[in-house]
């Protein structure tokens, strides 16, 4: 297993290299259990976020739910909204959207942030696609999006995101 | 829609009761996004889990995700380790289990965990299933349980759960 030496907010870390096709490898990050890393990754995203004005912060499961959590108690936002991959059994009225990846809202959540200000957080964007789902799935229910955040970017490629998009450092690709 | 009007840890909340069955309705109670339930909730488990001598909280994703974040950081845990229900593409040497439902740990998860005291974490219990698979896994990877927290009981039939048990509050069963 080859590593990728990751320095972020005063942390290391090593990330295995792993194929994500037949001529390119990714240095994977993954926030998921790593608590320490997630407190140190809000404080930093934090000092961004306060310069934004907003309602909710909003992003997809599940690695990112644990960053999103500890931000909206940083920012003294109580409530924030997860959208999950498959209709849930605990969900009343879900909204999805039409487009793949399928994104589903519990209806109570699509419900508060009508005609409300949300902010993206995602931990890793590449291509730019679950951002663009997520604006869709705002777009359904009403939400404007006034910005968007990550942990990082994933290769030099300049992303296709409509809203002022915010990150705290760049993961290489690895091309053979 | 039918609500149940919860009370815990100071804080109210309409729970919406749903159907689980032909001759069952149970009140959902969901976690995710409700960031000051979780705060709350996590201060109450942290005084009975500040009695257990253990090295790391495990637990299912997704909806006791922010709530183990949480309860790490109050800890002084750095780490934590999340089951995921699917091999994913970060995953290096995933191990998972033979019955149902399906868990599966990332391969350096499993690996802290070899001869570690782990105590489950689960939002809410009800046959026990869950927790029983997570031992299941803990027994695969080599861990120790010592304990299981949840926030709920889900019902007053008595779990068959084999470590010491430690849960915030009852949810109801609607049966007709």
């Amino acid at each position: 297993m080859e590593y990728y030496n990751l320095k972020i907010c005063g942390l290391k870390r090593q990330l295995p290299i792993v194929p994500l096709g037949p001529k390119l490898k990714i240095a994977s990050f993954n926030l998921l259990g790593d608590g320490e890393l997630v407190e140190k990754v809000a404080d930093d995203l934090v000092k961004k976020l306060k310069e934004i004005d907003f309602d909710y912060l909003v992003g997809p499961e599940v690695k990112v739910v644990p960053l999103i959590q500890v931000l909206a108690k940083k920012l003294n936002k109580p409530r924030y909204v997860i959208l999950r991959k498959n209709i849930m059994g605990y969900m009343t009225k879900p909204v999805s959207n039409k487009s793949k990846p399928t994104l589903v809202l519990n209806g109570p959540d699509a419900e508060i942030l009508k005609e409300k200000k949300v902010v993206i957080v995602d931990d890793v964007v590449s291509t730019g696609r679950t951002i663009r789902v997520v604006q869709e799935m705002m777009k359904i229910v009403g939400a404007e999006v006034v910005g968007a955040v990550a942990v990082f970017k994933q290769g030099e490629k300049e992303e296709e995101i409509e809203v002022p998009f915010f990150f705290l450092g760049v993961l290489p690709l690895f091309k053979s």
